[in-house]
């Protein structure tokens, strides 16, 4: 049985400044709970409506479907909830290509990046503050176990920047250079990937050494962007090819 | 003023029975709607609560916000929803290189895909019978407008492509050769994608030329596949590069 301030608690861990006060962020689904248990995450607790997870025994409890669906952020709920300790401050290394993310809005998108980011082996992904919070449920369940692989970390991007000022700072913008065409893209370097609608920020763009671009190979009337997520995509495997 | 019947049909055209017995598909929003009024498909009727359409007058009706919420697909309702008439069987070139998807079931992968398509001059989008249908609601909507741009066909992929035998054909897999090490890409080809859970399946599996893949750059036990419309970026990516 779930009383009703388990209900209540887990319910808040939807919007940010309850995950913030409480410290906790809701992973769903068997796959997402078992890569974040073998991870350096900590549990706090796990509802479940099967005997997956037996083995936490302490911090479980088994509930019914009908208690795991009240409580569950997905349309079609699954077996398993659990609530993990967000981490302490994390020391994100500032080594080999590191992501930064001016602005993202879309969880999805950021959820899809922190894949990427654990597929070409990029270890460190630096977000601006106005960027959707990692922990946000729905980031979580489309990293689908790899944000426990990548360090992620929220800071004002115009501080950050200058202080590593011999790192080379590479933009993707609708009018920088075709990226296919640069050789030699550099193994230690910044690489900035704007807002979905706006792009790279003024105050970010100035910081900016290379501008770069995915050309389209369309006719003229064409899509006006691609998606952030899939710039990411392609501009990580020029990177990394 | 809205009709029962208007309501009614509009609402069934989620489904792509309705949409394949009445011969239409919804688009909403101010961007898509232009595009597809600047194409080859034909309106057949405009609802809006603006007047950004006057000019499309005896196929145009003005609703109010609280009608077109009851008619929309979205959350937040745009301020317009159009029906337009889908195109009888086209005729999808067989030219340069081709995609071929294989059951993909999420309709925002379709959708994307389709962006991508745009993107990178892909004029032909060859599809399984099993892959979503591509005038559902959530892929018109993910396309933004490309959908005008990119001939796509659904058919029996074993049947199809014996019957174009001196094309080469690439497959996407876990386990192919290395895409990066891969030099002369041919310009005209098939390159196929797999359902999002399974992958290309047993039966077209044995048509393959040449099997490709994506290296993975992170550590050992890292994510086990990337997203199929992110695969699909990457490969057209290398294709065109």
């Amino acid at each position: 049985m779930l009383s009703k301030n388990q209900i209540k608690l887990i319910s808040s861990l939807k919007q940010k400044k309850y995950r913030d006060l409480h410290g906790f962020f809701v992973v769903e689904g068997v796959k997402g709970v078992s890569e974040l248990l073998e991870s350096d995450f900590e549990l706090h607790h796990l509802y479940e409506t099967k005997s997956d997870f037996e083995s936490v025994n302490s911090k479980r409890t088994q509930i019914s479907d009908k208690d795991l669906q009240k409580i569950s952020f997905l349309k079609t709920s699954n077996s398993v909830l659990a609530l993990f300790k967000k981490p302490s401050i994390l020391d994100v290394p500032i080594d080999g290509l590191v992501l930064v993310l001016d602005d993202i809005r879309d969880p999805g998108n950021l959820g899809t990046i922190i894949r990427l980011c654990d597929w070409y082996g990029i270890e460190s992904l630096i977000c601006s503050k106005q960027t959707v919070d990692c922990y946000n449920p729905k980031v979580i369940q489309a990293t689908m176990g790899s944000i426990t692989r990548v360090k992620i970390d929220y800071v004002d991007l115009k501080q950050f920047l200058p202080k590593n000022e011999s790192i080379p700072i590479f933009g993707a913008f609708m009018n920088g250079d075709n990226i296919y065409k640069k050789t030699n893209l550099p193994q230690h370097a910044f690489l900035i990937l704007g807002n979905e609608a706006n792009g790279i920020s003024r105050d970010v763009e100035k910081l900016v050494d290379e501008r770069i671009s995915i050309p389209r190979f369309g006719k003229l009337k064409a899509t006006e962007s691609l998606n952030v997520a899939t710039a990411t995509a392609i501009l990580l495997s020029e990177f990394r090819r």
